[in-house]
């Protein structure tokens, strides 16, 4: 970055220092702080006590898509702007996600561990029971959020994405919404119990938020049924905490994973899981994409201290 | 099964017992013997010596797609029919090779493994460089066999499918063969080094014959480049035994293979490569398929001992 308009501060390091701590060690005048660029590595709640703090913070600028771990509404009381990604992520994630729910229905990972483990292989113990992926259904949420307008047209457009790559494999797409949407011609369900019940694979593309939180519930996993594989690609809350016993139970098929509860730590149950691809929340992570992020970022501070509009804001109202 | 005009004899393990051997152990008239289901779970030559052996076989049904294990030459001189199972298998494969392309590209199973090694991930570490699936160019062997009139359409149908699933990741296709062929609308080649410059990926789809063998030799991986992935879902003798060196020596990305010179044994010095997805020959293992192949076998028989022409024959002339 050569910002003109602004200077930027040392970086604040979230895993060794409070931010009371940061400001104090650094001798910082909070009132020197008009943006804050987070990058959401360990997600810390981006929050009230954070403002106090920051008292005259005018614009939240996040490295992620999913905005989360931002108290919106106190964004909004106090006039200070939130931008994203955007959509930049997107062709990235779709291929992550379609990666993970094909890895997870051919058992490419537990097979490649089989091989490497016995160094060579016995074809009767090989043959994998999968599911033929040309036969299965596949289901893309694409939910918006209801906190009112926020914008989750990244998320419709990933569930798009992901959408379009399947149909290439042969799969029959659904898709939940609150409404019908009118351009798209995929088979319309309001019900997530409905929809499970006739899915064979659920690829979890929304945002997370107090409407979406664990839509995924243990009755949807049963109505998944024991040959029903989840991708989550979203925030790990999407699906209720009763995944890693429907996973360990067989109630479901398996999960291709991007996303946990407390990241960086992963379950530790889900560790001997063959039904399991576990993916280190990397689904965006190309070198391609991180210097366009950076670049986003760059934009969007240029933006703000020239006194235009964010390039991708997060509607707040 | 449940032949009608024909029995079937104990079966031949090949891993324990020579032909001779099982054909004293069990007291049987070699004359008695017409038809030879092979199920190539490791690759026996079906050669002159088998056919000494059984002296009046008329026809070989195997379970396999491709024929590299059976001598055809033979087979036409002595009159005996081939059938293989045609294109039953290429839905699975084309899925098992997507797979496998942009598990390496996504580092998928290097991740997973991580994972689980560590219990928790270090986002730093985790962020594998990987090539953008849009913006690479795929590449799509649809090379027919040289050895005349053997019918490689399920080869082709296979890169096709390879190709459709993959152009719904943005990828750019190219073929390869000897011929241009007017139906198909991607950019042609002739020369496989010229083609391996222009890709980031090579997706072996091509029956292994003297023409076909080694064809990805280590000038066409220098070519292919160190962010290049190759692909094999075909024989392992497509490509040179440079193969390995080149992985290990980074003169390729990475590679996706589903199959080896000595199965079941796999070469020792692939198993601690992180940029190399090693699966056990099971693209086409899926139950459904299974079943359909058994049938498949079954409808042969009935034909050959009905005086009819295979279902699925392999061309012989």
């Amino acid at each position: 970055m050569s910002p003109q308009n602004y200077s930027l501060s040392k970086p604040w390091n979230v895993n060794s220092l409070t931010l009371e701590q940061f400001m104090v060690e650094n001798q910082y005048d909070p009132s020197m702080f008009q943006a804050l660029i987070f990058c959401p590595l360990c997600p810390l709640p981006i929050n009230k006590m954070v403002f106090q703090l920051l008292p005259c913070l005018k614009v939240v600028v996040t490295t992620s898509t999913g905005v989360n771990h931002i108290d919106l509404s106190e964004c909004q009381c106090r006039g200070i702007q939130v931008a994203n990604v955007g959509s930049l992520y997107s062709e990235d994630v779709a291929d992550v996600a379609v990666a993970l729910l094909i890895g997870v229905l051919t058992s490419i990972v537990a097979a490649d561990r089989f091989v490497r483990a016995t160094m060579q292989f016995d074809f009767p113990q090989a043959s994998y029971s999968k599911i033929v992926l040309s036969d299965f259904v596949g289901f893309f949420d694409i939910l918006r959020a209801l906190v009112k307008d926020i914008k989750s047209s990244r998320f419709e457009a990933l569930a798009w994405k992901v959408a379009k790559r399947l149909e290439a494999f042969g799969c029959i797409i659904l898709y939940l919404s609150r409404k019908k949407k009118p351009f798209i011609t995929y088979p319309f369900y309001s019900n997530m119990l409905e929809l499970a019940s006739n899915s064979d694979a659920l690829v979890l593309c929304c945002p997370l938020n107090e409407e979406t939180r664990h839509m995924v519930n243990k009755e949807v996993m049963l109505a998944l049924g024991n040959k029903g594989v989840i991708v989550n690609v979203g925030r790990w809350s999407l699906i209720d905490e009763e995944l890693v016993n429907c996973l360990i139970e067989g109630h479901i098929g398996g999960a291709g994973l991007d996303v946990f509860e407390n990241e960086p730590n992963v379950p530790q149950q889900l560790l001997v899981l063959d039904n399991v691809i576990l993916s280190p929340h990397n689904a965006a992570f190309t070198n391609e994409t991180f210097m366009a992020a950076t670049q986003l970022v760059e934009d969007n501070l240029e933006a703000f201290f020239s006194n235009k509009s964010p390039v991708t804001p997060i509607k707040l109202n």
